[in-house]
């Protein structure tokens, strides 16, 4: 139970952020600004949040950001935030694939590091030509692979890094989910709009969408790269325009061998990401919908449960907030705490009434009756266990 | 995979939010003030962080705050927070047990609202009178009961609200964790001392720390406060000043009966908190640490595992921040490439080398090998599926 | 994969064993006869299966006994089969808890070995003369813990007793079901119905039928009784005339502190015996519905799962048939298949039609696509994996 | 709790069954031999247990059978049997695969029926000549494909034959092993030593011994065969002689597709058949190391756990010996109290020591501190929950 982790990164200053897409409506934006803002590192201070004027002004009113920062061309967001003094010193790129390299390009240019969700571009061309242009300008091209963020995940890596899976001689990693079973493109669904949609998407639909994180979690681990693989890229779902499953093997140089499947039509699932790799030695399993812990088995031995918090590597440990116990997500029901206090001190402040949803907020009734427990609790323990009233 | 939920809780102001206690090297201030942060309801402007003036101001610079709203007596921080203009709102107490009551009586009786870390108290005495004196004030004085803030709890709750378990009959509860199986107390552990420590933690050690925890949620959830209990509050580690185990049977005025355990000698032990309760009609069962799941039986029927995101009900949707298969937690990950880039790119603004810790960051390299893979895969699949290099 | 285990166990003959209760419609004789043929030790040759006599004819046709060996008097039996030359060598008892006493006592008398079913008598007095008796006459007196036979059960025995739990701090045990949630000794189920007559259960109700399980193994794996409790007993069902659930707090003559939990009222729940040990170096984990797996964690380390064939330990071995990954009921499976080709070949022989309930017995039909799909991988796989008929 | 399964299968006789190969150190005769015995349908009296003599002769005795029907030549056996007016009525074959179609050919020929263990043959030709056969002569040719023996996989099937799951669009099983991981075969490991010698297994190694299990089960569940597959058979462990690690694509005529991977060096991993399916409407999921669970998934809705005894069906019910909550396994447990009795008794007929592996077993001791457990629970809540001497 200490601050440790948290101390390690302490910043002298926050950077300031800027945000292309994400606006109204748009999933993910949140994500990242949620993510921006956890540790503190990140101020919040411009945006060209939509393409549409209008939803680019709305939103960046209800983001509360400065509106002369507010623009709807990402161009001449990129130009003007590059001349100012208090300039941006980082966008996040949150748009459709398609514009993930155009967007990218001109904020390198303008010399302004870049955070970009995945997949990184529509086509490998795209992709070399930001690779390259990432280097020359010497700016930071980051792309969100957000399950390498994991603590387990990174302590995964650091155990095939030292050996202790041996060779590794077959990988298995699937990423499926359901959402897409129906063809809920058809039925207004904004995020199944662009998604199975090859203009906005690029060539690969699942494949891209949620392919590219198996594919990347699968090398991050292993530190491997497959040479060859065999595909099966399949559209289940009638009328759709992109592929929704997809099952591949794999060959890696060095004889190993893997299986990859991904899908958007596996009923039932969530975001079920699981990977899973045997080495000569010892083999792993890791399912994202079960972050905290990691499964280890060497070879004719027990199972062994990772958990976060327990099981200690430099990267793992830089990765955690929390001591053992405290799943990720603790800051989330802490968090519901607060944002239930808001939402009713706000009313006060206000003399509106408190809005009914944050009305299980926990206040000093309940504190009351945690005294009253306790003050018991040590009555009937003083008098031999006996029976006792809690009042 | 909607914003529905975020967007449900947009607020048109952040409000101004001061600290007591959690200075450097207190773990839980940092708890509060990224739960604080994550929704963006709160700006953090003022704190008396720490009673020792130095720390104090140490503390307050290194979280940026203004060096004129950093207090090393909370009484003249109430005092002076509650004559300015843009005063603090709320105060977020985060001091060890024994301060919760004076600290949370100055800046009520300042007409301050008022969060506070559980216990409220050390004595039942000290806890009446803030449930007076906040109702007197019309202040809020929020108990932060942290996992009540779970949507699986929230959900638990309208489940038993109703009917769908019908008359409860058993609730077990416990709360056990390893941390003090062994005198860390005395090898200058921090957090171990003052809980240890009846002056500064009251009567009550594991009783009062996390105790009041499971005595919590099985309130919470069940609707149900106990009337009677037999109690065995015991001593494990010799030495040690304080219960660091206890168990007890409880009554309830309806004829139901319950166990409680909450135990911080329970080697092996995380944070477990778990809760189970058994009606006429169905059980329910939640473990803090799968935060996400919540089990669900019908009598002689087959258990159903609800999970955050799949199973609806407006109070668990109020707390829910993310489609299912997201878990609590999804946040972190992604927090993760966002802290690893702040770092990377504060040196390289400052021109210094890119920290150790920070380079797993996923960037543009990996970005191009997921293209290539995409491409491989279209090509293989158009081919009958043959082995095809990825390249 | 070896036959270690069962050459181990090999008898040079069969023990001849005869049965008491257990006619038609008792659930517990089936469960004896099967356990006591599937190692092939016995052979069952007497019974006195019901006092009524004809049911106990019937009975005894069904099981194919010699009907000069079907007795509807336990005590004629045991009178008559300690004088035949080949008498039996051990008697069964699975009548109601009334009758254990007292026929174990006619058979111990006899001189006959005596295997009881659990718990021994109605009172301990009862319960010290058989001690007594068992002792003077040098016969076994064996009661049916079932749960005391699971290899990791014994393995967890071993792991106590060696030490590496250290000094035992607390104990925490449950044997919970639903069965008795509702009054259905009410309904004609016979089983409720003497479980719940305290003039044939004696004075605890579920106390007795599975409260001393969860005694018994708490006892069993660590090794310690404790000297004294502190016991609520209820009963939650109206109108029932025995105890129905009942939660017990235990303090061993070490400093040690246990809870009990005993309850047929468990909504949802089976046949849930969990037992959890937390010693000063590490605590165990094990439940009855999952009892290949038993879970293990040092303190401040990560949960090991020990499985059964996998850890280790000369009683655990003993007990053991299967090389790991074979779950406890592997035979049960394959029992299925040898029951349905009984049925099958039965109806063939007689000319009758093949029963309905037989028909997915797996058959030549299905090991023809079997090899089909051999050929077929083998095709594809030494052509470069191009996609293949299966024909 | 009702006896209702078991008395279903009531059968007048026991089938006299015969044993092709299984003599001492075979590991598969042994499992044959229990499920044959378990439900009492059959009774083993003739067998050809090895094709050396000595060892014929020696198993035979070690199993108690009639020396006149052990036979060293399995067409002998065969020959004689049919002769017998009290010959076999069915043989189990158990030998390496290279045996089983002729062993079956001379067997079914003379008219016996036929339980013979997977793959059915090494290669199709002969494969469908034995299916030829069995259907003119009109005998039972069955095959153990163990693992449609679990109730919860017949339930599977009827959950997809009734149209629950809807379409499907995608099986993924696998069958993955570790103990070829290391070269055992040169290590004198006689089970691995036939495994990977294509002269007594086929040209498929872990193709047929588990990979024909994977094929199966998934046929088994979906009803569904595919008709196109893309394969990978690999050899990992260098010098040996057949494939040790196996992936596949499938393709039903449906549309639906499938992934199927077999592996015997897959490290830590024990006896994993795992099967999920997704269909249009709903999933499902199972694994055989916990076969008294499938789980279950409809379109957007939560995961139930069909169990053991709770989930409902005429063909998993016939599959069920026991109530919910009583493991498969249970029986085994159980049946190691018997076993440790009957050492126990056999060495007290004998005036042996009683055998060290055998002190385990609960007797007349165990019994009475139960009743003592009995007693003080009902006096301490007699008198208001006081502490209470257990004596």
């Amino acid at each position: 139970m200490t601050s440790k982790h948290q101390s390690e990164i302490q910043m002298d200053r926050r950077l300031r952020l800027g945000m292309v897409g994400g606006g109204q409506g748009a999933y993910f934006g949140i994500v990242h600004r949620v993510a921006a803002r956890l540790d503190d590192h990140y101020e919040f201070v411009a945006g060209a949040l939509s393409s549409d004027p209008q939803r680019a002004a709305d939103s960046a009113r209800e983001l509360r950001l400065d509106p002369t920062r507010s623009y709807s061309d990402y161009r001449e967001m990129a130009r003007l935030e590059a001349m100012r003094d208090d300039g941006i010193d980082a966008v996040a790129i949150v748009t459709p694939n398609h514009l993930h390299a155009p967007v990218a390009t001109a904020f390198l240019e303008a010399g302004i590091h870049v955070i970009c969700d995945k997949p990184l571009a529509v086509s490998v061309e795209e992709a070399l030509a930001l690779q390259t242009l990432s280097r020359s300008t010497g700016k930071l091209l980051a792309i969100t692979y957000t399950y390498s963020g994991y603590p387990m995940v990174r302590h995964a890596r650091e155990l095939v890094t030292s050996g202790e899976l041996g060779e590794i001689r077959f990988i298995n990693v699937e990423y499926v989910q359901e959402w897409l079973a129906e063809p809920v493109e058809q039925r207004r669904n904004k995020q199944a709009e662009w998604r199975t949609d090859p203009e906005r998407s690029g060539p690969g639909g699942c494949l891209g969408d949620i392919g590219t994180h198996a594919y990347h979690i699968a090398a991050f681990v292993s530190g491997m790269l497959p040479s060859e693989l065999s595909a099966d890229v399949v559209t289940m779902v009638p009328g759709r325009r992109l592929d929704d499953h997809v099952q591949v093997m794999l060959r890696y140089p060095s004889g190993a061998r893997g299986t990859l499947v991904t899908s958007q039509i596996a009923t039932g699932e969530g975001n079920a990401l699981r990977l899973r790799m045997y080495g000569t030695k010892a083999s792993l399993s890791f399912d994202q919908e079960h972050p905290d812990f990691l499964w280890y088995t060497p070879l004719n031995g027990n199972t062994t449960r990772l958990t976060k918090g327990r099981a200690h590597s430099s990267s793992g440990d830089h990765a955690t907030r929390f001591p053992a116990g405290h799943p990720q997500g603790f800051f989330e029901a802490f968090a519901q705490l607060y944002r239930d206090a808001a939402l009713q001190i706000a009313a006060m402040i206000d003399h509106r009434s408190i809005p009914e949803c944050s009305k299980l907020l926990t206040t000093v009734d309940d504190g009351v009756e945690g005294m009253k427990f306790i003050a018991a609790a040590l009555r009937s323990s003083a008098n031999g266990g006996v029976r006792t009233a809690i009042d």
